[in-house]
């Protein structure tokens, strides 16, 4: 397997989806090992930092990529495995950022109310204990929380010529904010331009489901990846058309399949993020969309993800030992899997 | 202990929140063993009936109760602790009703588009295995499903002199249909009017995050509640107010605390259970709400509970193995977990 | 005809739609001629009343009313048509009630911002120019504007056994809050309990579209309406239906027709008042739905109405100048503005 | 004053805003004379033709552009007057797109509902009666309504770095789609980039607010415009910062201001117009914003703009005639209304 590390300098950070020249071309089953800047890009250091005064809002959320993949084409689906998620320093940080987050007048959610105060938070890492340390700023508390690091953001470039901020989800992929997105997922993303020039970054040390505040315990990641690609366009010995590129980011763990849908409101996000899984649960199992749309009433997670970004994230996702066995994408994540495990 | 046991017959059948008087008169501490009817008042037996045929539109969601609490006043809050669902059929019905559920266009959702087909699903209960059978109608596949029982309707007449229908989920509990309501759990509502007046019913044998067709794994069940009622108006030796009733329905179990919101859009629903739980925050660690959002931010669970619904309902939960021991209301969650022990 | 007068004394008010004992029990062609105190019972007098000191939040937006229409069954169309509306106090006031209003957190839209600070303003009339007086309270000016009284609520007992706040608006009308309730308008409601049960209150000397704040310029009202009945379940020669009840409240004017739609989110309100005004194209010209859909779609004009109330109330209106000439009701609105006349 | 007349072939449309060459550089106070494509790119053409066969859905909306205006930074306010806009062809052309328009299931709506039938109308145009023809298709009625010719599409290039389709209307206007853009209009747009790269297309002949079915009287258009630029980063003789570029796109009629906000749900766009709006009346009159609200408040005309973009496009407006008088950008409107008289 052909493995290609990087860690971009600073201005090698894409900031958006699409629009952006490929840092690296690679081949299909490449193992990539990355270093992402966190979503402040790192200016976010001390307890008294304040947002408006120490970030540059042109600047956050900086992504490492994007990555062109040699054969890829609109209509493909690109497999990314998260093989290993590994905090690359010793502490995280999370703010409120002005009119920013969920349980605050926005610029979308615009209101007359004064903004929030600006108040940071430094969360210290324990390796050892595989902990980071929560310590209340305004109060007395202090509480050690377990590490989960995920990823905020997996995307590929947009399809319509668009090219959107880094800070957006949408079906691209993107800013989705899900603590789905950890080590030992798949992620499965449709293909919209050549080479699907897909990026990664805004590594979480830990994070809610919802990301009220706006901001996870916000970390730079050492991230391990696995690139296949899957193309599109194929037909089944029955002429039924295969491999279908979803319209909707889906995630494969161990034990769960999952659909992450983006938009506004909230139940829109959720509602797309249910009817991917009826066609997923159609493409696994045959499933008319009535009994599917049926067997989801009865077996549906819906974790939030965000409900903070451009579009809010919500996520629908089944346990698999509730499902008799298939094989998603011919078997992809078991395969990806297998070859994480010889890395 | 009191023990009340109740069966009510058609003709006592609540159908709203307030606006019906009260079938018993009961003290706090009382154990409630109840039977509640379907929430299509045992109507939709087989995978033939169609809900335009055989439902009654004016009888859906039959409500046991209302119980009226001795000493109980507006200000105060209620405790009711599930001691035990116990499915009381050996067979339960979903199905798709016309301009209902979360994937379709509905009253509310106003569309040009037709009506999705009217299906009906009955799945039998294996009560050795603890599973009910999911039978896809209009395509091939059974699986077993665990049997989850849960309450989909709790609640207390509203204030502000209303009367709601059962099917409505609000500030007073109703219709939420959340499985976190569960056998274990401790559902604290805020109390309204004198006596609270609480009922319950549509028990549903599973459910998923969303009940996004609109109906649960619907099923007749036997209810064992124990009632308890926390007074409020207190002050603590420092002159804060104490036990102040909640704004939103407050749920605890074992491992979890938890809040649920419902309202239009679903942002707004979860909004209103995250400021619930900054709320519950505050009060068990004396957090202030800044702290409190930001510990909210890297901690919240958030299932969604219904996207169905008059109101949506969602969830915000935090594990208890997560945060310092702390005692709500002064225990009580523990105390009725005794109490059912010895029953 | 025969005419009612009616001044409520305050423990004569209606602060529900439904569950109230009829004030007076009408039959079809009565005038009324009432008096209607402000939403605020009349209790917020000058700039320096704030609404937490002067206001009982149990007590807000009195209803004159309700009314027991002799004759009306569900299925009925009850048609009000409002012959004149008369300030009945020489000013009027508005307000910043906190966590209420368009462009501020509530206790719905759950946000943790401070609530924006309680300020009054009260509005001289001038019967001779016929205008309203503006006077800043924070900065300086001070505008004269034109007087233009409405009802901001106007509705029949709920459906479903349900008892509403007089602050909700929903498919009973209720508290609509649209400038469309204006002298010379026709207000058709379906009937959903015997007798009707309507009640009118809430005057506003003027109001713009949204009542962003929350609060429009208000003002005790005397109103002269003439109450009218269309039974239901009739059929044309040909059997179709006629008359069916309109599933949202219908208006019209001299120069338009009107739908009002009221839910949450605020394209749901909108939605239900565009299908309501395909249907009501389909009654009055025999138009296939997509025909309508495609006639509104180039002639609806879409005013909102409120946009901080329980529900959200959203108007599509399309002008009579633009249609075929055609008899709503049976020409319905033309005979009441002809009994008007005549008054 | 220099005129620049530009017919675009259809190589040299622009399909986005942001990430296109300009395709001529102007100097401010240039008048614009240009044809602009119908947003199905003009393959609509017969009733017969169904979107799903004629239509490349790459190829919608079209625009004219981009100009690159000389000076315009970013902080500086793009002006531009709609000095005419006169019918290109004698017909127009609406359908309904599967899974597109208010009144459906659509990708962001997502239900499971089939998409509503694909149908087309065509209007003749009568230039010497002012008139578009529309003709039922599935039922009978001809009525003739008033030509009403608006621009559905302005826009500059967005901020950070995005590109956006050209059927996007955000804060840099875009795909706004109300009727609120006419001849005698100027719009005020902030500048996001040198040059301001401004286009315009997406001709309506007719349009109701909210464009329920999702295109209105589409057709080709001669459009007159004159751009002019005012400067940002000015400060008062009192050292206030004047001519700030608006968050939102701004209109000015010779009789009413309006703001329009684009996102959704449909609250939040109507709710960035009213603080858009209230941030207007601050800059006009010197109203701290509480008196804003409540004067907006009172004064508001709320007309929708579109619900089946995107973003959804809501309008606030007030009528001048209402206010003092007052010199929005120093009077830049009754300037451009001169110039145009001159034309």
């Amino acid at each position: 397997m052909d493995v290609v590390e990087f860690r971009p300098e600073p201005e090698q950070y894409a900031w958006t989806f699409g629009g952006v020249a490929p840092t690296h071309r690679i081949t299909p089953g490449t193992v990539l090992r990355l270093w992402t800047e966190d979503a402040f890009s790192g200016r976010l250091q001390r307890t008294s930092d304040k947002p408006s005064q120490v970030l540059d809002m042109t600047q956050v959320n900086p992504q490492t990529g994007p990555f062109y993949v040699e054969g890829a084409e609109p209509g493909d689906t690109l497999a990314l495995h998260i093989v290993d998620l590994t905090p690359a320093r010793d502490w995280g940080a999370s703010t409120t950022i002005p009119f920013f987050g969920a349980l605050t007048g926005t610029d979308r959610t615009a209101l007359l109310n004064e903004p929030l105060p600006e108040q940071t938070w430094i969360y210290q890492l324990d390796r050892a204990r595989g902990t980071v340390l929560f310590e209340a700023q305004r109060s007395q508390l202090e509480i050690e929380l377990p590490l989960a690091p995920m990823l905020g953001t997996v995307g590929v470039a947009p399809p319509g010529r668009e090219v959107r901020s880094s800070l957006v989800p949408d079906t691209f992929g993107g800013n989705m904010d899900t603590p789905e997105m950890r080590a030992g997922t798949t992620c499965f993303l449709g293909v919209n331009v050549e080479g699907a020039l897909f990026s990664v970054g805004d590594g979480h040390y830990r994070q809610g489901e919802g990301e009220s505040c706006g901001t996870a315990v916000e970390g730079a990641m050492n991230v391990t990846l696995i690139v296949e690609l899957i193309k599109g366009g194929q037909r089944s010995a029955g002429g039924a058309p295969i491999n279908t590129a979803p319209a909707w980011p889906r995630l494969e763990h161990d034990d769960h399949y999952a659909v992450v849908g983006s938009s506004r409101p909230l139940e829109d996000a959720w509602r797309a993020s249910q009817v991917g899984m009826v066609g997923w649960l159609g493409e696994l199992y045959g499933l008319d969309p009535l009994d599917a749309y049926q067997l989801l009433t009865q077996v549906s997670r819906s974790p939030l993800a965000n409900v903070c970004d451009t579009n809010y994230s919500a996520v629908t996702k089944i346990e698999k030992a509730l499902l008799p066995g298939a094989e998603a994408y011919g078997g992809m994540h078991r395969h990806l899997r297998d070859q994480a495990r010889g890395l």
